[in-house]
């Protein structure tokens, strides 16, 4: 195994120096490990959005964190869940008098945290709303998870209730948006091989010469199937067939093509092209797109489809004004 | 292999589909292979900005065509170089009577092919100027190259230079900016494995289980030797040394933590945490930065560290507003 890091006990905390230090609108607090707006004092009667997992999936969540989006992330172990006393601390630093929305994905350490930190938050007086994300139609349970996984939907939930709490919503408001967002988006991953965690030194799973793993999990675990390797075309539709089987998707969407981490961005716009047609050819128009990394599984090469249902108004959120390290636009 | 392709010999094509159905605000010529700004009108009289080169390093070229940068781009095959007719039909579709400048990378095919197209476009009484690109401090001649290869400081060149021609500035003055980027920039990559082009189906070099290439160029091609695989600080210092022995970089400087494709962003914070400190303890301090995949090589595992000496100027340039689908800011 080679990677880029010290040691493998020491790659969140050195990964959160980095983010520090390039980021300067951020502030990471390296010792707790949560990551909120610098400029925070400007918020004040804002909903907080905090969000987090384990790390390993960047830009998820610390790269999202800015204005127009979240207002803080929880950084976990790679594919660990953060530990509730982080996430209290987070909501503690950002909570400004009118709340905190918990976006949670939906893996089983993540929930069971998250439903703590609320309970200590409530203890505290700050009134608190969890959204869970699970939106990955693969497999119904899974490691990790009982019920559907959370994986794209996040991105998009974060981007668009955070609009909404940029503008003065209230918590049961902006909660529900984020609800709405994940009700409306579903998603599907294909690895293409494995990915190799600090700590474990060597590849999750393995995968034959021309085999791949349809449905994959964004920490690796298994999917629907093995299947031969094929080409872009037959992958992107394998992905958009089983998220158009699970909903309906008609008119516009936004759509996003999202890199596991080690695809070539030359390749994620091949299979853009091919995801963008055979969405035409179900009448499914692609309203905003998304094309690189955005949600990774470290290493892993592959990618993964989301989709979401946007008529007017999530898409008038979609396009406000956003400024995080990964996502950023009219500011 | 496996790779997120329909073919070798189509992935460039449907590449540039799948950017021209992502990126609506881009004009794509599929057949004939450039991208530049649709709404290119709104900017006659200006000096148009065109580069391009082998295909495999993106988002560079084509991911910064957009208002503050380029004006077009052109995509050779893989590794390859464009020929002359693409840039010379680049050029003739975005200039605007001020003449046009070309961004060159400093390889041997690159160069000429250039080079002829400046004489194509010469016969039809347009003017054009060539700035080349060679802040690779690793070796002075490599394979494909005589000279320094150019690398990084392109997307520098091209931001900076971009945002003084958006400012009217006329082609000498554009030229001299882009040939100052180059000449107060330098650039040192590290590879912890190799890529893997479309069309050759394996690896183009190997390197051992404890391996890594010091000075790798972005097609893979010799650096200064190889060594055994040592922790982010000590491949950090390294770059950073070979950098700094090359140029007295005092003072303010813009810096990039650039992946090569396969390395998570995880990873790429940890390098840019011990950069920070590595120049730090030389008294040197980053007024800006970028930290992600800019100027990849395929699926290579491994980064390279771009530092430009900028003052006020060079700084103000860069803040500038930049709308393109991988860098923007300001709009």
């Amino acid at each position: 195994m080679k990677k880029l890091i010290n040691a493998p006990e020491a790659v969140v905390a050195d990964a959160l120096a980095g983010l520090a230090a390039a980021h300067p609108e951020l502030s990471v607090d390296v010792e707790r490990r949560f990551v909120h707006r610098a400029a925070h004092a400007a918020t004040a009667g804002k909903v907080a959005l905090v969000s987090g997992g384990g790390s390993g999936h960047e830009p998820l969540h610390a790269g999202f964190v800015g204005p127009g989006m979240l207002d803080a992330a929880c950084a976990g172990e790679v594919f660990t869940s953060p530990v509730p006393d982080q996430m209290l601390a987070a909501a503690q630093a950002t909570q400004a008098g009118a709340g905190v929305l918990f976006l949670v994905k939906n893996y089983t350490g993540d929930v069971l945290n998250f439903q703590m930190a609320a309970e200590l938050l409530e203890d505290e007086g700050i009134e608190s709303r969890s959204v869970l994300i699970n939106d990955d139609v693969a497999v119904e349970d899974s490691l990790y998870t009982a019920g559907r996984r959370g994986t794209g939907a996040t991105l998009f939930a974060e981007k668009i209730a955070g609009a909404l709490a940029e503008r003065g919503a209230d918590l049961p408001s902006v909660a529900a948006m984020a609800a709405r967002v994940n009700a409306e988006s579903r998603s599907f991953g294909i690895a293409l091989g494995p990915c190799t965690t600090p700590a474990a030194g060597r590849p999750g799973f393995e995968l034959g010469e021309d085999e791949i793993e349809l449905g994959i999990g964004i920490h690796g675990e298994p999917g629907r199937r093995r299947a031969p390797m094929a080409p872009a075309a037959e992958l992107a539709e394998a992905a958009v067939d089983a998220i158009c089987a699970d909903l309906d998707f008609t008119g516009e969407t936004i759509a996003m093509v999202n890199g596991m981490g080690a695809s070539p961005l030359l390749e994620l716009y091949v299979v853009y092209n091919e995801v963008d047609k055979a969405l035409k050819s179900r009448g499914i128009s692609i309203a905003r797109n998304l094309v690189g990394n955005y949600v990774t599984s470290l290493d892993m090469p592959g990618f993964s489809v989301t989709l979401c249902r946007a008529d007017g108004d999530l898409l008038e959120l979609w396009d406000a004004p956003v400024r995080t390290p990964a996502l950023r636009w009219g500011m």
